[in-house]
């Protein structure tokens, strides 16, 4: 199969709502007037974000998806992504299970595969993404004030969880394995919940490294502190933990680990005025995405943790960094 | 350095045209009104692309290039580009070598910096560049009709004669080998001509896989054939070859093979109709590009070489393909 008859048979289809689709030099996009474009791009390497033999339709998927989460962050509606692909080698069963898992995503958020690139190399998988917002309300980092509250989205842990699991550095029961490996393998991008936050949200930021460290990107960007309530954040304990027997097994250190700083989680972090309490909890019904306020924006710098009796916590949980 | 510290350090700059660059989950464009968004992705792998000790000044250069020359064969304006960067570990002279070579062509066309991702993996390039152009004004691969002549710019083959010098599988004078290996290492993205062009050429294309391959994308986008006058094209042959001693010492048919199917050039291949050729000639000036006319576009379908006497030559010149 030449690499032009590849990318007919698996990513071609017909150009919807771009102006030019798949095949030419560049794909042409028409943003409605008045919207601005939000854009980001992430790359996924074998044996470091997926394993080399996850199911191709979930790494499909799950390549979409954390792009997606980018969108979600800042408040957009997805429109096209590109997907640059390097394989070591054309296995079209392979090909097959991805591109179904990576156009069943799109097509649920009508995010239209417009352009790319394939190419012979060890496997990796680059996609840009593009979304549309009214201009200027893109939920940034930067706009957290003292005083705000501090929330984060659904669960957190699991995918780590899954992952020290696979890694056989833990043991999960059979059932709460799976269900930990389907948030590992299948993120949900918040979509809907940032589109909602629109407006609300002071700042926002997508969970991909571990809580603590994504929100201390909000705090840094936005000159504050925090404090983090570990009673609240508890709360969000990775649901295969928390629903089964399985977590009376594992160290609740270990689980703490998981829901601080846990990453892959691809929930979102954001920030609001007290005042909003009731606009993020009908942003949350609306979404029907599950939010906790889980501390507060302080003018001093730094991330504080405290228990339920208000007592610091030493904050050991860094996050995850490719380069250290 | 982490992964934080490494953006910040080769990648960060302020921002300047875009609403928001890098360092926030997203990118913000806000295109010109009346504008289309021309978008194109481009991956670059280690030992396929670029031999993995190429000089990171002019990978970073090449990396760019090979993006901004998809813009010129829509005759697009460059304003914008995410990176995504897998690297084997962090050597910071190689970074600083590589982000020079980048910026200082994006500076070069006015090329935002906006956003990307950075992990550790196989050394791995994939930009995705965004330009923009007139509504309806995009040179398309489709628009060649019969009787159409047809152009190409600049010379032809000395990537091709550089890599097979760096090869070992011939040999090439230092002269000649120092400007052909410019050629592969630096390519010169035909920008100017592209957005000259707007309005006079019917299709384009630019030449990464070599002529006849890439001009067979026109040829099939717009239902049509083409004979080339290999007279004509045999002015296009590498200046490394043309200009020195050394062509003597080569097979004429290697630098036949090299012109017409030898591969990262980044010349544009274009058509238009006889009518305009003053016009084409103008862009040509007004651009500081050479033009030749090689051939010209026929209804029946098919790509025909014929010789200086009009009798056929028999088109053994497959282009590059990366899964073949």
């Amino acid at each position: 199969m030449t690499e032009f008859e590849l990318i007919a048979h698996y990513f071609t289809r017909p150009v919807r709502r771009a102006a030019l689709g798949v095949g030419d030099d560049c794909a042409l996009l028409l943003p409605t007037p008045g919207m601005q474009l939000a854009v980001s791009s992430d790359m996924l390497v074998a044996g470091r974000h997926f394993f080399a033999d996850v199911a191709p339709e979930r790494l499909g998927h799950k390549a979409l998806a954390v792009n997606l989460s980018d969108l979600a962050a800042c408040g957009a509606r997805p429109l096209a992504f590109t997907l640059a692909l390097a394989l070591p080698c054309v296995d079209p069963a392979w090909l097959a299970g991805f591109a179904r898992g990576l156009l069943a995503l799109a097509d649920s958020h009508g995010c239209e595969l417009v352009g790319g690139d394939t190419t012979r190399g060890p496997l990796n998988i680059c996609i840009t993404v593009f979304g549309e917002l009214p201009a200027g309300q893109a939920l940034l980092r930067s706009g957290a004030r003292p005083g705000d509250d501090i929330y984060a989205s659904g669960s957190l842990g699991d995918a780590r969880l899954a992952l020290l699991a696979l890694q056989g550095h833990i043991a999960l029961p059979a059932e709460p394995l799976a269900r930990a490996r389907q948030r590992l393998e299948l993120p949900t991008p918040r979509l809907a919940l940032g589109q909602a936050l629109r407006g609300i949200a002071s700042s926002a930021v997508d969970l991909s490294d571990g809580l603590l460290g994504d929100l201390a990107h909000i705090l840094r960007a936005s000159g504050v502190g925090a404090c983090i309530d570990t009673r609240a954040t508890s709360q969000l304990m990775a649901e295969s933990a928390r629903e089964t027997s399985a977590s009376s097994a594992l160290d609740p250190e270990l689980l703490r680990q998981c829901t601080l700083a846990g990453g892959d989680d691809y929930e979102l972090a954001f920030t609001a005025p007290p005042a909003l309490r009731a606009a993020v909890a009908a942003a949350a019904q609306a979404s029907a995405t599950p939010v906790a306020r889980i501390g507060a924006v302080q003018a001093e710098p730094g991330l504080r943790l405290v228990d339920a009796q208000g007592q610091p916590v030493v904050n050991r949980y860094a996050s995850f960094d490719h380069f250290q």
